[in-house]
């Protein structure tokens, strides 16, 4: 076995086309913007990050809401959903909110993040809505 | 001295029972759903977390509000107030805030957060109101 | 080559002084409570990060807005600006966001946040506006 620190840290934004919903379903929302990939585990053209090995893996992201009537977030490890927050827009103009999990998980985990229906999300080239995580340690 | 790099890691949500607080007094917030604790340095019983070795420790909460007057926290580092955030609702619905703190501590010290007296803070099973922290490196 | 792993990190709050602009012209934040510097990566005389190795760095801020007409903060990557966040303000009290990048750097490369022109910041002894980074692993 290698002593080498497995290397494992994604940051991501989420578009360049200013709104992302609302849609009539749950939709899982892929970060095409990739600025940081090391060891691939993100994959933008699914919006899936998925573990290479057992470890405490530490996920943050950012949503901003502009003139959606309100802007959610679901976090899902696999097919669980583990974190849903929400805010309502009070009038015009960009709204952030944050959280982050820190989840053990194993070879083969995923998570995801998904629009909830009705829910809208915004990002631009400033990169307002983003999701990043990485391996703190293996396990 | 062992080469292996300790482990300490913890995330918890605060609880299931929607609404804590105003209370008359500030009143340490006991992060009950304990999903991480690698090295058991939180003890969901006192709210504390309890730095194992001397080392780099990065703690992030996210606070949610609801329907309260206003929302906020207080962290503290030992006996030590080191920072407050607070948020005043607008109107219905949720809202939050984030912060951070990268702090140098020695094996002992605690940190906790409070909510003080007056505010009020939000969570149920969606885990909105969270409190997460890591050993980065030892010292 | 050593086997010890850099340790880099930082954190600091703003200041003392309640508000920091509107100015006329976008400026480079000092952020001048400095807590945490291990490896003096951070300088407060400059409001500069920069990196000492090539690694993956991971920096995250919470800006406070309070009584601005709006709050904003751009994120820069050498000369690149990377990252623009704005909230409006909707009545008086304070207000948040954070986020967060997760980036590769080479030794010397150097990140910095701005004020945008025309926009507010607030912090105190509370430290509600604050910035913090480390290294998560060289590269």
């Amino acid at each position: 076995m290698s002593t080498e620190r497995p290397k494992v840290a994604f940051y991501a934004a989420l578009s360049n086309s200013n709104f992302t919903g609302p849609f009539h379903t749950d939709v899982t929302l892929k970060y095409s913007k990739v600025f940081t990939n090391i060891g691939n585990a993100y994959n933008p053209s699914t919006g899936f990050f998925t573990a290479p090995v057992k470890g405490l893996y530490y996920i943050l992201f950012t949503v901003c809401g502009n003139d959606a009537e309100s802007y959610s977030l679901y976090v899902f490890e696999n097919n669980q959903r583990i974190m849903c927050n929400v805010e309502h827009k009070e009038k015009h103009g960009l709204r952030y909110f944050t959280n982050a999990v820190a989840l053990q998980l194993v070879a083969g985990d995923e998570i995801h993040v998904r629009l909830p229906s009705g829910h809208g999300i915004f990002d631009n080239g400033n990169n307002h809505s983003t999701f990043n995580g990485f391996l703190l340690f293996p396990l």
